[in-house]
């Protein structure tokens, strides 16, 4: 007796941006999330996409455009520069194309706005890539909150360290707000379920690269965001841990507190004539290989169902908003109102 | 410009047996294991394999003998009850398929010698399912023993608790030291590379289910073995851990100690008015979902390298030597040395 | 043979206030101490010396002057309420006493100035309680800052958790800053040696016992604190912890991070069919029994020796300035430049 | 007012030998427990007990002898040589002091026995130094067991490693047996209360000082003992863990788990380029400080209330029979029965 079924029809995906996370969400598209089928890989710079899509069985293309016109595409995957987000979500949703794309889903709220409504327009999904929801510690955490066992949250706190800072030349003005604190804020917001941030304190300064901080390079952080449901948070980021990857939480509330993050990179402990040892993570992709892996899988079960995705362009915007109030308070040395009111009507 | 690599040939693979191991192996190689393409599965049981291969888009059959004759499968891993094992893996090695047998590859050491003998004649890799060795934290301790961090092992300890026995008519007599303990044996072999065992003790008994001791079942038992490099090892198991499937292991040598496993589900801690808290696995397929994975990348590998793999009959042939070691000791009450010798050559 | 060292003469202390942290100290110096010999203890309310000092086999007074008038006490531990510190330590320098206050040494500046003062111009010893200090865990994190194990410090944090309010009614205005996040701003101080504060940042609530927000009850408190070498510090404050007393540190700089704090009762850690659990600490008294004792035992130590200890009434300025400048930034709402400068020179 | 309450007579305590913990045990008397006063220190050698007894405070004598006929002595801390323990008892019971004596009590039933019953017939306190009863940890799972956390104990484990061998030639042979595993077995039965051991089977080697082999010199060794209420419980041994001092304890039962026991010395955690690191404890002296401490204190309890200390000269002797028996195992590779049956009665 033989008998085949078939399955569901795949959702064929095209990746744009051959960069470090793009080969990342490449490979995981291709080897690890089921319902997907990596078609094409699209990068200007030659050689890049062919050699993320040659082993992988998929299309190089040069040109986004290509890629976002392929009829055997039904979703993009967009992580090329930040920059480039904004008219990248805008161009796929005209190409009736779903779309998840990497946080920042772009550089303004207007950036943002212009996403949501396209993609609206069109009517197909819209993902922002805040992979840590995706994380097991970070989802348990939540699932803590919505069970109650914190109570009201009253003190919370989101921590990212990245292990160095790579090239100080290539780093963008204000990227520890709009790239890096941006993944704690939405983690803060998304940890603190229906209240709003009333305020916004934020102080930065160039630590790591000080040679750099006349390019505008701000490498360390700290944030204070005051929500109207009482509760206060910190995030802090510095862009050179010496010892890896470092990523936490904690939200302390009436009933309790959680908290989640682990550098250790196995479950050995060493111990020798120098004490006890724990190798730690190197790197985002090591530490949240299976939320990435699951925030992938919900945009393509989110694209076969056609529904809206678990992370939407309005948490984008949301985000957004915060980490603009964050570089408005550094500026000004104040605390600042962040803009987080609701996504202005798209014009028709 | 548009570019495509076929990629390598995927190892196409039929799986023979659709209980929980089969049925997690299936999912693993049809979803995370990137070379495997899952062709087949067999299953007499009406519609066991049905429900699991048709999902997955592999075709269902009831007669393992269907699958080993099929011409497009390269290897096969079989998963059926244990006192098939030894029949499957000969008639798969006769059929020239590579074979992936979960532990223990047979019931008797003449078992597992007629499948170390019928994969060298047909020359195909023969591969055991110690799936601990691919754990990322007992494939550290691995490597920490290899560095010399551990300096010569002395005292170790492997431990196994299972969360409970779900059917306590249905475990042949000595299932754990056959089917549990034998993965502690292997690991502590591992742990203690160019060692040999040269005395084993072990006691058991009945005190999950004591009602079921008249029937030979044993849910409790400790072994003790003695090295040839001195090092003194302690391997524990139990059916019934309230809190969920508990696996460690520890190394401590003349310059050191390693230890490893971990129960905690993910990084979240939880605290409230009793104190503090983890979550804790409650499943193998849970705690070993990545080993299992990359033991079954491993066999595809082997496969498609034509090589041996990481684990093989020799081994599983060691370890069954130990744990038939541990039965006869309860027997007699005495310590007793085990055949570990060199598996006997095969009559062509 | 018979040899009889009379050892040491002892240091003969008397303890102002039979409260709760009085009377951990009467015991202490009674019990734990060793040189340290509890003389009296004094107390207004009627019974309560009496209570402390009989069974410790010390003297019991009302009136505090009795205590800084006798010949047999040669140095004071002042446990008195809050608002009395600043006349207690003036009097007992006055009357040459050796001077242990607890902390605040005083609510204003000026307070803590005739305390140096008064101290300073009696040539006897003043230390003050920033009991962390000599916490094994905070010292050793102080250790690794000096050995160069963190390098320069970028990001800090300190976290004071109270288990409880006990009674809103009698909290003082501003207690959250001027007693307990004192401890934290102390603590981020000294673990940052050679930096001073130059900005202070704080936000504050009532989440705790809302009710009681009108009397001036602040019972939720952050801090951000900037430094002249670039470290940004946060502390922050709960006065209702459901799970017990918490307190923590963290540096992290340059070279790596130290964290230290761990609300564990003991090494007991308890697997049932809930997961694994682990009880926390739940008072102060309990969490640093040892850090008491050592900080009492220095006391003893300064005042044989005649010397400085390793806490002055200059640590507390310094700390009280931070403090007064979070009360004053949660007044403005704006950040505030702390007044740590050195303390002005005493009129003669 | 004044009021003086003289507070209870103390405990006038003689310590009999100024070795390693004789030294430990009279500061921890003088200086940390309260009710007992250190009156005299005995040591043959000449300078030993002056050196501990002056700055103590207390008389150094050279002759046991005169200690244990001075008035001014309640009760005596036997410290000496193991050799000497049994004779020693028998003398300070016969002269009507209390005793305590380190482990072992003796070396032979016999002589244990000898001491039971002198201290009975004087009907004087007997202690005996199984100090990790009162370590947190410990009496913290002795209490989860008592509770019915754990359910019935079904497999147990004590590991001992002490850092280093500081002289192998001045260990008498089974030194691992007899003054190391006492500990642990004491450990295991305590934490099966109401249960006999059954069978004993002991393994043993020389792995850390294998030249010293021939004088019987035993370093290493693995207890399994077994519990008439099923338990099955491992002991194990090192002299010599390279990363310092490590005890630990662990209770899998029906209804769950406990374990026990920490080697950081602090809550001090360190992350570096090299991963995550933490300082472990070195000594005996340091890990047990507290359970010294609190040990001597029940002595001096019992000694007031003149009442059986929590642990006795029975527990003494069922340690011993127990490690006699693993003795008796390793001469004879078998396993043993241990007479751990009732002490027999005195002869009047």
């Amino acid at each position: 007796m033989v008998v085949r079924d078939a399955g569901a029809e795949p959702v064929r995906i095209g990746v744009v941006g051959a960069g470090r996370i793009g080969t990342s969400h490449a490979r995981l598209l291709a080897e690890r999330v089921p319902p997907a089928e990596l078609v094409a890989v699209a990068d200007p710079r030659p050689g890049a996409a062919v050699a993320l899509a040659g082993p992988l069985g998929a299309r190089a293309l040069t040109d986004p455009a290509q890629l976002l016109a392929a009829d055997d595409v039904d979703a993009v995957v967009i992580t090329a520069s930040t920059e480039a987000h904004a008219d990248l979500v805008e161009a796929a949703a005209a190409a009736g194309k779903a779309v998840f794309c990497e946080k920042p889903a772009g550089l303004s709220l207007a950036d943002v706005d212009r996403g949501i409504a396209a993609t609206d327009r069109a009517g197909v999904p819209f993902q922002v890539g805040f992979n840590r929801r995706f994380d097991r510690g970070f989802a348990a955490a939540r699932a803590a909150v919505d069970a109650g066992l914190v109570g009201t949250p009253q003190l919370m706190r989101s921590v990212t360290r990245d292990p160095g800072l790579a090239n100080p030349t290539a780093v963008p003005p204000w990227t520890v707000f709009r790239l890096t604190l941006i993944h704690d804020v939405d983690t803060l917001l998304w940890l603190n379920p229906g209240a709003e941030p009333v305020s916004v304190y934020a102080v930065a300064d160039a630590l790591v690269a000080p040679d750099f901080k006349d390019t505008g390079l701000l490498d360390t952080a700290v944030v204070v965001i005051r929500f109207d449901n009482g509760a206060i948070a910190t995030a802090e980021a510095s862009f050179s841990a010496a010892y890896g990857y470092d990523v936490r939480g904690e939200v302390f509330g009436s009933a309790g507190m959680v908290t989640t993050g682990d550098a250790a990179r196995s479950s050995l402990v060493r111990y020798d004539a120098a004490g006890r040892h724990a190798d730690t993570v190197r790197s985002d992709v090591e530490l949240f290989a299976d939320a990435y892996t699951a925030e992938l899988a919900e945009f393509c079960a989110a694209v076969r169902e056609g529904r809206a995705p678990a992370v939407t362009g309005h948490d984008a915007r949301r985000a957004l908003a915060v980490a603009l109030a964050c570089i408005e308070s550094v500026r000004t040395g104040l605390p600042v109102a962040p803009a987080t009111g609701p996504t202005p009507a798209a014009p028709r």
